[in-house]
């Protein structure tokens, strides 16, 4: 077995890592609660109908497939919407409305390994479903600025747009269903020249084409859309979209956000986004820059369930803490609060009485577990980054009192054995 | 899509079950760090051979094998000490030892789905990799032992043996290698009469079946190895053994844990255990009852390792919140404190800059989403359970002061608005 690896694409992480890891974790699961979002779960792995009815096979190429013993397809999730809005039509629609949920999340995707993406990542995210549009759109967005700023992003741009501009601009020039989602990918991922070449094979107004070139080469600022407007003026689904979009940034803005841009380029991979879209680069992170996107949907009457609004955002997690290393943000580690080391062989049950008595008062702590001479015991507290260490031989014993050393000063005070727990909680950093 | 369903034997967790899972998480994770045991994380998948080269093909039926492009079989991983002795010899061995670590990971069992059974279901353990024999064996039984307790578990069983014993009167009638591990099995499994036949057709030493007869005979009790050391007089490697259970068992006393029975029937269904074992039960679960098992065992070298002392403990955690919930214990629900509702349209935008400050400040709290009247808002926020409820209008607003509900009690007062930071930090139940 000496040859058996961790399979490409994953990672361990050791103790340091998951650390920060669950600190960041633990920062964003308390903003979404702050926000009135409370948490589900799904199965790691979904029936993959679920993603190739909506998304077609070619999405099979990036999913982990298996066969259950009956023969159906099992794939692990790729994404956590879908399974979201599966649990809201079997079960949570039954919730008074509107349902404020979050996740947190493993989820995986086959693909190249390669700098920032791997096959095994987390997601978390949020979902409103049944609330108002522009109440929960704005919601959406506020939550997941507040949870980049409270996980101690320094910068990170927010860009805020609406997919009903350029949707509106392509039925106008008779661009719909498959090929206005082509259109949708190809300005997704910035295809610039593809996008043009479908549009004019396709469409013979030269007028509406340029139409769509104003809006997307419009330089993104907070005030965009009002030069927007003049551009799409007469297109009545675009000029909705345009004073929904109004509206969303009113109530935003109102929440506390006023640092962000406003992009009607943002298409969204996924069909299944309607209204509003948004999305947060870091710039720090190079080419995988984007942490966050989301925007307003609708799925659940894909499951059968009746239509509603629904809005929500979905943070790449990993990126979060490749930023946050990016942009040198210092993420608290815990320490040990305590290591204690016998002297000779009496002080062995009293080390584990002490640690005891610690543990039960909440002070982390380690007795020592083997024999080894002091010096390595010491070594051994300032690798595992033990904040103090306590020698207990004969005399401590004796006397009731411990010798205790603040291994950042290196001060070293006598203190009672029964006044221990409070010498700790007050030197605690935590 | 409407008939998608979450696959067979999974489940989804609402925001009920979610908050008591993830406060019990905590609770667990927070021993552990208590008792100076870091996390670490390891892949949801891992090469198949890792399971499979070790405990036989046999292991197949029950795992989750696919493969990846490249041909290799992967599984998604049915427990975590394989994965953690994997990354200990890939990376962790670099630490100073001992090495503490625990996990809490998902794990999948592909088998009949059944009561207290899922075919995805959660485990937190522990692991010591490193450390003296004794004093480790009795730091991983302390932690596990108060992980039950901190978690609020009432009643539980906590049965502690050594393999070394049966082992030992095993090698003693000459049962070696495969035959001992299908006796250890059957002992597992208590099929005691499978046993005796393989012995008596295998063994001509009546005298030394009877010994093991009359070790497995034994009641479980604190001091049962007094009793059974003179069963094994003579058996060097047993007597050995019950030596060694009872250093660990003093330690372990030091340590604070005194209510145990001594079991020397158990043998744990893994190859890999070699001293010390332990599991602990829960009468109130009834068939399924075992939430936790453990001991000293041997892996390193596997890996190209250098041998070195292991030994761990691994929770299931399902089984843990079923037990709890057998038990009637009850699990702190956080509460949302604040739900705000404007009266008129002026009032809307009051109601997010509230929220805002309020969120600001640690207060979990809801702003209304949608227009609705104010006994359906009310309604709402009974239903999401709102500790408080903040109604907005314009003599509100003009005055500066907000009336607050307390869903609780009925009480009704007038707070300034700068000061409802204070009155619901103040009245919060947390």
């Amino acid at each position: 077995m000496a040859n058996i690896q961790r399979p490409r694409g994953t990672r361990d992480f050791g103790p340091e890592e998951m650390e920060k890891r669950r600190y960041i974790e633990e920062v964003l699961r308390k903003t979404a609660a702050t926000f009135g979002y409370r948490e589900i779960a799904t199965p790691t792995f979904e029936r993959a109908e679920l993603y190739t009815e909506r998304s077609g096979e070619s999405i099979r190429n990036e999913m982990y497939i298996f066969k259950d013993k009956g023969g159906r397809e099992l794939s692990l999730r790729p994404e956590l919407t879908m399974p979201t809005m599966r649990f809201y039509a079997e079960e949570l629609r039954n919730l008074s409305k509107p349902i404020k949920v979050f996740y947190f999340g493993n989820c995986f995707r086959y693909e190249r390994p390669q700098s920032g993406r791997f096959r095994e990542f987390w997601q978390y995210g949020c979902e409103i479903i049944g609330g108002g549009e522009h109440e929960s759109d704005a919601d959406i967005i506020a939550c997941a600025v507040s949870s980049l700023e409270n996980a101690g992003l320094k910068k990170f741009v927010v860009r805020i747009g609406h997919l009903g501009v350029i949707r509106g601009l392509l039925w106008e020039i008779g661009i719909e269903g498959e090929d206005q989602s082509k259109c949708m990918q190809f300005i997704d991922k910035g295809e610039t020249e593809e996008l043009f070449n479908i549009l004019k094979a396709k469409s013979p107004s030269n007028l509406g084409i340029d139409r769509i070139r104003d809006i997307l080469d419009l330089e993104n600022s907070k005030t965009v859309y009002q030069s927007a407007k003049k551009i799409i003026a007469g297109n009545r689904k675009a000029v909705k979209a345009i004073e929904s979009l109004e509206k969303i940034l009113t109530i935003l803005e109102a929440l506390g956000v006023e640092n962000y841009v406003v992009d009607l380029g943002i298409a969204r991979g996924l069909d299944y986004y309607t209204g509003m879209v948004f999305e947060v680069d870091v710039p720090t992170l190079g080419a995988e820059k984007q942490v966050c996107g989301g925007g307003a949907y609708k799925l659940a009457e894909l499951f059968g369930a009746e239509p509603v609004n629904s809005t929500g955002y979905a943070i790449g997690f990993d990126r979060v803490i490749l930023a946050l290393e990016s942009q040198e943000v210092e993420i608290p580690q815990k320490k040990l609060a305590v290591y204690i080391i016998p002297l000779g062989e009496a002080a062995k049950a009293e080390v584990m009485k002490m640690a005891t008595t610690l543990r039960n008062n909440g002070i982390s702590c380690n007795a020592a577990l083997m024999d080894r001479n002091i010096s390595k015991h010491m070594k051994h507290a300032n690798t595992i980054n033990a904040e103090h260490v306590i020698i207990l031989g004969d005399d401590e014993i004796s006397e009731k009192k411990a010798s205790v050393k603040n291994m950042g000063t290196g001060e070293q005070v006598k203190v009672d054995f029964d006044k221990l727990t409070d010498h700790f909680k007050n030197s605690n950093s935590d």
